[in-house]
C-alpha cells in the first residue's frame, strides 16, 4: 500500500511517498481503508524524533482516520456495537494514519453519520476527543463556569470552543490567539479573545473577571505559562496541561496552589491503555457525536491536501498560518 | 468565660489564660459549652502570626471541640438533623476552640456517639475530616491502590491510617516517619514504614513498588518534597498538598507530569465556604462516623492537658515528640 514514511527523523523534507506492506488486523481489531486522515501537532514532534509511538503501534505518522472497514480481525469481540465490513467509521489510532490502510482497535472506532464527510470525519478523533476529555471530563467544566483556552486557531482549540458551546452553553470562553486569528476565534463562539502577542493574558483575565479568575484552563504551552496560568485560575480552579510547546520547566509556589485549592492535571491521550481509550471514546460518542450528527458541531477544515503532499501539510502546520484542521485526502 | 488569648504573635510564652466575653450564637449557629479541644499544627502557625482565621471567625486559637450545645441561634434552620440544647456534639470551628464556650455553624456539628468520650470527640474533626477529604474524596483512593502518607505520628497521619484501614481495607499504606515512631506507625496499620531521617523515601518506594509508584500521596511538606513525591507517584497518581511545612517553592517538570498523567491537588479545609464544609461534614458523618461509633476507629491521644496548660501543649507539638493528638481538657 501507499504510505508516508520517513527517510530519517527531521524536517518535512524527510517525508516520502513509499510502498509498504499493508497491516493485518489482529484479534479485536479492524482494518480500515483510509479515505482521509488529518495532521496533528504531535505528528510534527514524532517526525522530529521526539514522540515515539506507544509499543505495538505503527511507526507511520497519523493519529486519526476516516474510512471504511475492510476486514475484521479474528477472534473478534467488542463491548459496544462492533463495526462490520463496509461500515463508514472514524477511528483514533496510535499511529499509521498517513497510509491507504490502517489497523484500529474496534473500540477506538465509531460510526460516521451519513451527514459527515470523510474529510470531516478525519478530524473528529484526536482534537475533539482531546478537548472533550480534558475540558469536560478531567477539567470538569460546569455550565456557567469560565474556561480559558490557549492556542486560538489550532485544532484542539477550535474543537474545544465547539464542544463547550454545545455541552456547556452557559460557560464563558476566554481564548488566547495571535493577532491574525482574533476575529475568527470570536466568530467561532469565544466570548473574549486575548491577543497573546500584544497583551498579557493574566492581566486581561484579572480585569475581565474582576480578579475572580477562570475555573478551567486548557494549556499546551507548559513551563513558560505555569505561573500566569495559576495566577489566572480561580479558587478551586483546574489547570489541565496537555502540552509543553514552550518547554517543560517552571518554578511553582505550592502555598498559593494550596490556599486557592487549585489543581494541576497532567494529561495525554495517546499512551493511555487500550481499554481506557475505548471507554473515553464510548462516552465521547454518546455525549458529543449527536451534536456532530445534527450539524451543531462541524469540524473546521483549514486545508485539504492529497496524502502525497503530507510534507507540505507539515510545513503549513509549522507555519501556524492555518485555522482549524489540515486534512490529507487518500485516494 | 475563660479562654487562651495571645499577648502578641510569637512563641508559646505569648499564650495566657484570659477572661473574655462569651460569644453569641447567630442565625444558623449554636453555642457549645466546650468540654475538650485539641491542638493542631495550624494553631502553632496561627500563634506565630502566619495563619489568620477566616473573616468572621474568632481569633482565639482552636479548630475543633467536643461539648454540649448550650444555646441555638435564631432563626435556626439546618439542612440535616439540627443539634438541640443539651446534645453532645463534636464541631469543626474556624477558631475559638481554646475557650469555655465557642460558636459553631449548626452544619459543622455532628452528634457524638455515647461510646465516644469528650476527649476523643475533641480529636474527630480537624484531622479526621482532613484525612477523609484529602485521601478518600480528593485523592480518590480506590481499594487495592497504594497510598503514601507523610508525617508518621502526627494527627492527620494517624487519622489517615485509621480511615484508610476502615474505608479502603485492601489499600496498601506506605508511611514516612522518624526513627522513634516507626514501630508505633506499623502497629497502627501501615504496611511499610520508611524512616525519612535515614532513608530516601523515593528510592524506598521505587524498590518496594517495583518502579510502579503509589497512586495517592498526602503531603504537608510542600516544596522540598515535590520532586520526590512526583517521582514516587504512579501513572495517573494524585498528589494532595495540604501543607508546606518545608517551604512553598520548588521546580517542576511538566513534561513528566503530563506523560504520567499525574495530578497535583492543592487543598485546605479551614477557608472553604460554610456550605461546602457542611456538605463535607455530612459525608464524613455518614461514611466515617459509623466506624468511630463501633470502635473500629479510635482517636490516638498522646497527651491530655488542662486548657490552662495550652502553652505546654504547644511546646510538645513543636517538639514533635507526641504520637497522635494533644487534647486540652476544659473543666
Amino acid at each position: 500500500m501507499k504510505a508516508i514514511t520517513l527517510a530519517e527523523f527531521g524536517g518535512p523534507e524527510q517525508m516520502r511517498v513509499d510502498n509498504v506492506d499493508a497491516p493485518v488486523a489482529g484479534p479485536g481489531q479492524v482494518l480500515i481503508k483510509v479515505e482521509a486522515t488529518s495532521v496533528n501537532r504531535p505528528d510534527v514532534i514524532q517526525r522530529q524524533g521526539n514522540y515515539p509511538p506507544p509499543p505495538g503501534d505503527s511507526d507511520i505518522l497519523g493519529l486519526e482516520v476516516a474510512g471504511t472497514v475492510a476486514e475484521v480481525g479474528e477472534p473478534f469481540e467488542s463491548a459496544g456495537v462492533a463495526p462490520g465490513v463496509g461500515d463508514r467509521v472514524a477511528a483514533l489510532v496510535g499511529g499509521g494514519g498517513y497510509a491507504e490502510y490502517v489497523v484500529a482497535h474496534a473500540g477506538h472506532c465509531f460510526p460516521l453519520p451519513e451527514s459527515v464527510s470523510f474529510h470531516q470525519g478525519a478530524c473528529l478523533c484526536e482534537t475533539y476527543i482531546t478537548a472533550y476529555l480534558n475540558v469536560i471530563e478531567l477539567g470538569n467544566l460546569a455550565d456557567g463556569e469560565r474556561v480559558l483556552l490557549h492556542g486560538g486557531g489550532g485544532g484542539v482549540n477550535t474543537s474545544a470552543i465547539q464542544i463547550v458551546s454545545a455541552l456547556r452553553p452557559q460557560a464563558e470562553m476566554l481564548v488566547t490567539a495571535s493577532s491574525g486569528k482574533v476575529e475568527r476565534v470570536a466568530e467561532l463562539g469565544a466570548h473574549k479573545v486575548i491577543d497573546y502577542k500584544t497583551q498579557d493574558f493574566a492581566e486581561e483575565i484579572k480585569v475581565h473577571t474582576d480578579k475572580r479568575g477562570v475555573n478551567v484552563i486548557l494549556d499546551h504551552i507548559g513551563g513558560p505559562y505555569l505561573e500566569k496560568n495559576l495566577k489566572s485560575l480561580a479558587v478551586g480552579g483546574r489547570l489541565v496541561v496537555i502540552g509543553i510547546m514552550g518547554g517543560p520547566k517552571s518554578d511553582i509556589n505550592l502555598a498559593l496552589l494550596m490556599v486557592k485549592r487549585q489543581q494541576i492535571l497532567g494529561s495525554v491521550l495517546r499512551s493511555r491503555p487500550v481499554a481506557e481509550k475505548s471507554a473515553i471514546i464510548d462516552r465521547f460518542t454518546t455525549q458529543v457525536m449527536p451534536y456532530v450528527a445534527n450539524g451543531s458541531i462541524t469540524p473546521i477544515i483549514s486545508e485539504v491536501l492529497p496524502l502525497e503532499q503530507a510534507a507540505d501539510a507539515h510545513r503549513l502546520m509549522e507555519s501556524s498560518q492555518h485555522f482549524g484542521k489540515i486534512v490529507l485526502s487518500v485516494s
